[in-house]
């Protein structure tokens, strides 16, 4: 059984002190963790169908895209503002100072579809819910939000309380 | 036979006025016609063996973390200055108006390995010229550059002369 841990270093002090950062790039220079981890990521979906994997930008697209290849699925990026060239719906979210702004193609979702939402870690859960917004707005039904790192100590599970979320590495 | 401007639709004015952006999300939202350009990319390498492929940020990491895990690689993200959280090699290149740097992890690439570079569109080619610098900088060996689309009356493949070049679309 591979220790997904063994593949995520932590970088003190980036991107600010204090913070210890998470990084999964050794995990990404691995074909073999990479398949163990999309397998995983596919077992806690518990054959649930899934028509729309969505990323978030932009650590939220390398397992968002492979997931929906696995699923068989359509992809659909998620981004910052002013990134996506279509009609959009945005969303605020609050970050530590301040807020930002996620937005989807307008077209991205039909009514109905079976959505799973990904991103790369958990924190405190404030992108990922803005993520969720956005597909609820389009009609869109999310399955779940999986991620690779969940952050547990940042509680972001309390952000997403309305939806399933399913994780394969905490701290 | 899929014909993949199909999936390719174009947005008028965007990022600004005279450009016709060329959006790959109809693509992305497909996924036999994912399937279809992921076996295509795969064609066009030969059967050259790759070790590790590169994809710039933020388009790039769709495809690029699809074709490493196809072939078996390990999958190493190119980035904007000051995002990748350990030790960089850095690399600038032309905007039309300014400079704008690249990234990559020191550790991301071993001297000798065969790198598959990847980014969604090939415009005037100065990123991929950068990406593929920092490649051979950590004495990676550049196999090819592959691109979704291919705007060919911007000349890219001048920039990127020393190296082979592939598309799937071209404008």
């Amino acid at each position: 059984m591979t220790n997904l841990k063994n593949f995520i270093r932590e970088i003190p002090d980036f991107p600010k002190k204090g913070i210890s950062y998470k990084d999964i790039t050794p995990l990404l220079q691995d074909p073999k963790a990479m398949d163990f981890a999309v397998d995983l990521f596919i077992q806690k979906l518990n054959n649930q169908p899934i028509d729309i994997v969505v990323g978030i930008e932009s650590r939220g697209f390398f397992f968002a895209a492979l997931l929906a290849q696995k699923l068989n699925a359509g992809f659909v990026p998620v981004r910052k503002k002013g990134k996506l060239p279509a009609e959009t719906l945005s969303e605020k979210y609050d970050l530590e100072y301040g807020i930002d702004v996620l937005e989807i193609h307008k077209d991205a979702i039909s009514k109905g579809e079976n959505v799973l939402v990904h991103d790369d870690v958990l924190a405190t859960g404030g992108t990922a819910r803005a993520a969720c917004s956005l597909v609820e707005r389009l009609g869109g039904n999310v399955v779940q939000c999986n991620f690779l790192v969940e952050l547990s100590f940042l509680n972001g599970r309390q952000q997403l309380s309305r939806f399933p979320v399913a994780s394969l590495v905490e701290y």
